[in-house]
């Protein structure tokens, strides 16, 4: 941590400042400059309450070095994790997941997940458990969505991701899930990364809308550093001013979470911009800006869906996608 | 809901969005336009996913008219609901909710408690199970925190409210607490607000820090439609670019709330601004703009405090925001 | 600045921070914590560019501590400036400043400005160049309308305040307004700023809707460092996510300003929200906040307004704002 | 334009709006539906003020449907302009503009200059006026920063684009440069579009950071309705919460603003990331969203730099960018 103390602040404030970081068991190293003095801890500040020393009298801003995650930082793990779904090695080899937003009714949802799985992909997804903004809209097939699922891998040999809500539901979810899926809304769930973290399955942890990319890979430690190093980072795009598009994809997060953490890092260019003529660009710019894979709505009929039809691309969209992302991910090898 | 079609959009393409409409057991009025042709819909547009028709050819936008809330709204119930906590009919009078980011032990709690009271406050506040960002930082004293917490109620009298963040906590924070809250971070998490929606207790619902004036509504909805109609609002600040404050206040969210549904509105001026010297002027601000009461971070030593120290004030200023906010009131009536 | 090395930073790289630190004139101070390895400076790091030293090898952040922003400071001039328009000091008396959008014709313009005037504001406004985001938008009536502002003071005795748009109109705008108004769009247009710093009218300087609170007030410094001390700052809200209202009135930033400068400080309820229900308790929540004044968009009619209706209100609604803001006013005294 | 009355309107208020919308030449098509009523508008609403029909009694939204552009509109030109720039069709082929920030002294001027064209850049960037959000930083080297740009061109054969920031310098501005930059700070600086449209050379117009796509491309409408085509779309980032990077590059406006306008659309990701490490990924990944070219700050030594030299990358990695980049664009062909 660092603290910079205002101009005009006394010797004795400068002093109590110190005085408090060392009942903090660390120590503290003064720098007097010509208009302010900044005085450096050393030590942890992660066991510090850095909004407590800024609430001394004197300090003007008290500002934290260290990030607020550990496990997950190159620094202690500087391979990147591989995570092992189905035949495929996430953060080896480029992963595709497709599917359609809402699990439909079986018929449906078994003659997408075959057309997708001849376009290429390699993992199914669906919501059961459907997290939507009005209690009114369609909340999605539950445990009926559940046992579907289950009968497309049975049917199709792809493995399933779909989205948990609850910590409560971590068992049925995972009887019927390859990947348990945290969508953005409960990036923030610590409860439920807590005790995902004791599981053995890996999660997909979406990014939060107004997350920054540090509060993103500390969701991720919460899930790591309970035993569970399974963590696949996804970027879904934050909220901004910008409304043609449903959110703003944020591709420079992937770079930046590959170099920070060890963890793969997709992209959904699907919630990222809501429009399904985008779809197509912006996956490939997530290929070309380092991803390991992506996760797209698709759906045989998208204006059929049952949500989220806006964003929605065909099977035979999608095999194109995975076409031109392959060889762009040749040319970065 | 209002369909526009692309300029250029053929005959066939408007015949199958009225046929879809049509086939949603809604009816279709359009208008032709010079550039566009404009397709409205007549019926409860909340039961169509507006999506899958936005993704029909020659459609250019969809647009949702109706809200994405129904029995919080004004339309539905005209009048104000009044809250009973404690002896405040919260929407009727201010109401001052105080104490300290984190429960702390309990000698501390209580002194704090006392001098909270002493200055005015009817509410006493405090975190036992804390949300943080960073797995390393401290959690809360949980179980041990709820238990002091109901010491205080019965030291001081002080209804209590406290964060709840998870559903399987219902039975245990509800039988030491007198409201629950829901924190920002968890204004999103269904089950958790369809589960609180079943109980007798009010519930504080602070609004996310992404989420719009409509979301949050929304929110409010999954508690009010089960059969819970003691929902307390609380503006808490918005993320934004601004990094001078910790998050923005938003105090428009408090007259546009208030004027679009029939609950009563609180701000938190600490999270709000995240600096204690900007608590006093928005706490008066959000009172002059309409708020039916505050929530404060308050500590005998703000410098002590086990978290959020650099927002939180003294209960000496606290006796001074609530004298000023009471006599702004006054003008108001 | 504080330059915070990576962990691993190696000696050399250290000291060629220093060397470059000590090649810039000023002195580094060292901090070795046990992760990492703290460099302070000590000087004016105003003349360092800090974009450069965080470019060095090993450099992991380099934070500014100082404001980009010096004569404008409470250090510098801890008294705040009280600005003479008319017969009011602005920074020591309530100032309300009110007209229509645009200046319309001139029977329409001088009833409004007539109503204005018996309904309690001091200052009119009107603008006569528009800044329009389309061009195919009305763009004002330009010198024509700055005739009529003219008119208006003449007839009323009312001072004028009107926007600039380009530093070529600064004589033009000068003959015929007593304030100069930038609007939002033209905060970073230094060359009118800096130019604006060479007169001797007051200048109405808005927050551009992208602009920190830092970025605001050193667009302020642009202007009085020249000499020009007459800055009225003018809250008109952020661009954020939340489209309810047409921005974010960021009224925390009004005592925040207040608190870093020594400038005072407006506040625009009529852009800052887009709708005339809401100008009447941000009005009052603004002042609350320790406004100096509001500036307000009102018209006779406002359904027949040239531009921005919608968060128009009338001369009766004026009235009830300016008795409101004077009550609550008294109350901080 | 649509407009939405509120639930329980009267018929007379409907009439009003009806009425108002004849008064401006217009069409009005009502639907009425189970809950509100909505009216259409036929005819060309850019001639109306949309928010003057807000305000009259009863409405509760009038939206816009049309664009608040037209000449660079697909609709009107379907064919993307092509813009030559020295020897680079700009719209057929990658064109790649590098260059340092501040244009510095002769002789590292002309030594970067060629550097960069032995690394495959055909245009020449620096900055000679620099818009700098503190007075008290570097503002460019000003008109000698103009005779030494014409000495590059002279030496190299490359031609220039720079920046301007008022209207008064675009007769010497455009002495020395070949390409007319308007930097993000003054894309809303309508007097300086206007008569940009009245020069001859090409304009690169920077999104501004809290431009929508929709402004932006009304800010290019004010160039080009003038007779001037030759505007080059650069996005730059956007400003929002996360602060990792210095902005977010929203690379999805890339295809988005090819898709809406006939113009071509290069991409910034120095500006964008503001970190040099992002510049590499960041840059392929603009053009597999399609961007039609790149501009880059590149320096021989840019810990050297005099200005954003975090950001800044060498000669050697500009080649390794412009190499991928190019394979990227040839899978795309």
């Amino acid at each position: 941590m660092v603290v910079v103390m205002k101009s005009g602040a006394s010797d004795q404030q400068v002093q109590a400042v110190i005085d408090r970081i060392r009942d903090c068991g660390m120590e503290a190293h003064v720098s007097k400059g010509t208009e302010r003095t900044i005085i450096g801890l050393v030590g942890d500040e992660r066991q510090v309450d850095f909004d407590s020393i800024a609430a001394l009298a004197g300090v003007e801003q008290a500002m934290p070095i260290l990030r607020p995650y550990k496990y997950v930082s190159r620094n202690v793990h500087p391979e990147t994790v591989t995570i092992q779904v189905g035949d495929v090695s996430v953060g080896k080899e480029l992963v595709f997941m497709a599917g359609p937003c809402s699990v439909e009714d079986e018929d449906t949802t078994l003659r997408i997940a075959e057309a997708i799985r001849k376009a290429g992909a390699q993992v199914f997804r669906g919501g059961a458990y459907k997290p939507r903004t009005s209690p009114w809209s369609f909340q999605g097939l539950r445990e009926e969505g559940l046992r579907i699922l289950s009968k497309v891998r049975d049917e199709t040999g792809m493995p399933i991701v779909t989205e948990i809500m609850d910590a409560a539901d971590i068992q049925i979810v995972g009887e019927h899930a390859d990947v348990y899926q945290v969508g953005m809304r409960n990036m923030r769930n610590y409860t439920l990364l807590n005790e995902l973290g004791n599981t053995s399955k890996p999660v997909l942890l979406k990014r939060g809308d107004s997350a920054t990319l540090e509060e993103w890979l500390a969701a991720a430690d919460y899930i790591f550093r309970n035993g569970n190093h399974g963590v696949i980072l996804c970027e879904r795009g934050i909220r901004t001013f910008e409304n043609y598009t449903r959110n703003t994809l944020d591709l420079s997060a992937i770079p930046a979470a590959r170099s920070e953490a060890c963890l793969p890092v997709l992209a959904d260019p699907s919630h990222g911009t809501g429009r399904a003529d985008l779809v197509e660009p912006m996956s490939k710019a997530a290929v070309a800006a380092g991803a390991d894979g992506l996760m797209l709505e698709v759906h045989t009929e998208p204006q059929r869906a049952w949500s989220d039809g806006r964003q929605t691309v065909t099977p035979e969209a999608l095999r194109n996608i995975i076409d031109a992302c392959r060889r762009i991910r040749d040319i970065q090898a």
